[in-house]
């Protein structure tokens, strides 16, 4: 039988499948591909293949021999929290494609809450042509990163670019990173938020990162502080986020992501006030580069597989990254 | 009597006025400042002033000695449109410091329709947490900016700061301009607008800029086009870009400026299929960063001007701009 690659995954354009399939065959290896509605075939291909790449959690439970599982996702928080399905002795990778179109997302809703859109937004629905209102700009802004990843790091590189000021980065060792004009460790992050215009959050879920904004650290912001989250609910007291907009004690917030998901329809946080929510849509497969680019990280760590020279995309499930 | 400067504007600053009643004193010129509700004393002052700086045209009417009318806005349509406004003999500058501002609402509302932004934000008011439509990205993008004066050249500096292949400058000589990586004159447009992703109106209201993108212009346009208005509402044949919009000939546009402005609350535009609609917002003074240039821009003139030397933003009324 031949050492097999099961690919599980929708989105994927025939363009994608012929790369994987020559990387695989010029190491001597099959690849499968499978969609939704072929899980007959995925499962018995997953019995038996080597590697595994898929966005869905799905086949692993059908994988047998499985040495390696690349998640098509960034995050891996759920299988950091259960760590049993992934079998014994398979390394896991991720895929850290998604910092452009987050960037993207998140220099959008920055500029949504710098120039009052919902308020002008609420305005046109009612038909009323009226501006006027005080805005302000990513030119000179300083505002704070939490997370210094690739999202972190694809964010700051834009802020710098549309002439923001400076661009604090926050991670756990403090280490430094060249897209930020200081790093602060995050056991020192109640020293900048005081002074943030805005603090970005882009952290993974894992049990040092819930409720990182706590309840506490939303009473550190300035009145004009804005609140930007594209990494996991998780990472902010979502109750004292709702009432400290509610309360005006903060300007106003963008999440892309809440606890939980789906939000349910009686959450408080659907009508929070100055909220910009959007739901779990500025990462994921939509935009045709993080394609490409996923397919190409995972064709990278696959020539690497066959080489047999460590994958470089691996994750630490006890470390949750 | 000693050569006054008549300054009549609501959204000046304390450090504003020190700044412009510095360079005045300095060429032996006395700066007096008004606001609305100060009209009798600001009418005094204007009858005699040398010097004008104004927002509003009001005071012009006022004038009975004018030299030199400062306009803070960029555009002077309305002056060329009725140039008996302006004394006889009276030179006429602008204020070409909208650039920031604009190009900032630019890449606000490009991202919000290339992300489907207004698709979401009616889900989230039906609390409906759903993801999953094809979006797309600046990175990579082809667009063509019509007009490549201040503003147009900020706005294509962004997009290439943000990734774009590919930004086509349309302009009325065809003269190259360094932020473009390639420049169309606008009488060869239509060669331009079938292969556009994206195209972008920042062009001032001149008898040549009306209905620059006709109805036989829109219907060039492909069906993925976004179209983004940010200049003078009469540039767009506006029934037409309705009738595309709500037909799905086009994927969606941003409109910042209207014919006419307010906009009546029974105009079709208002409700237009995939439309993001602002009232005229882009630009203004509610940016302290386009306030400090504003004076900024004055002043430097100013000192032209005590000098004897040209205006530096002296406007052709003729031209339009």
């Amino acid at each position: 039988m031949s050492r097999e690659i099961c690919v599980y995954m929708d989105e994927l354009e025939p363009h994608h499948l012929d790369k994987i399939a020559a990387v695989a065959a010029a190491g001597g290896m099959t690849a499968r591909f499978f969609r939704t509605g072929e899980e007959d075939a995925a499962r018995a291909c997953a019995r038996g293949a080597e590697v595994l790449y898929s966005m869905s959690r799905k086949p692993l439970a059908w994988a047998e021999d499985l040495k390696w599982y690349c998640s098509a996702s960034a995050g891996v928080d759920d299988l950091s929290a259960r760590p049993e399905m992934v079998p014994a002795g398979c390394v896991v990778t991720n895929s850290n494609v998604y910092g452009l179109t987050i960037a993207e997302h998140t220099v959008m809703v920055a500029l949504m809450l710098l120039r009052r859109m919902p308020a002008y937004e609420a305005r046109v629905r009612e038909k009323r042509w009226q501006g006027g209102l005080p805005i302000r700009s990513i030119h000179g802004l300083e505002a704070v990163m939490v997370g210094t990843g690739q999202i972190g790091r694809c964010i700051a590189d834009r802020f710098h670019a549309l002439g923001a000021a400076k661009v604090t980065g926050v991670n756990r060792s403090g280490r430094s990173v060249e897209a930020f004009d200081e790093i602060v460790p995050v056991d020192r992050i109640d020293q900048v938020l005081p002074g943030a215009e805005m603090v970005i959050l882009a952290v993974p879920g894992t049990d040092r990162t819930v409720r990182l904004l706590s309840r506490e650290r939303i009473a550190l912001l300035r009145r004009d502080a804005l609140v930007i989250n594209v990494g996991r609910g998780t990472a902010i007291d979502q109750t004292a986020l709702t009432e400290a907009l509610n309360d005006g004690r903060i300007a106003g917030a963008a999440l892309d992501v809440a606890v939980p998901e789906p939000l349910p329809a009686d959450d408080p946080l659907w009508t929070a006030k100055n909220l910009i929510l959007t739901p779990h849509v500025s990462g994921n497969f939509t935009l045709a580069y993080t394609r490409d680019r996923n397919v190409e990280s995972f064709c990278g760590d696959l020539e690497n597989y066959i080489a047999g020279r460590p994958l470089a995309h691996r994750v630490d499930l006890a470390r949750g990254y």
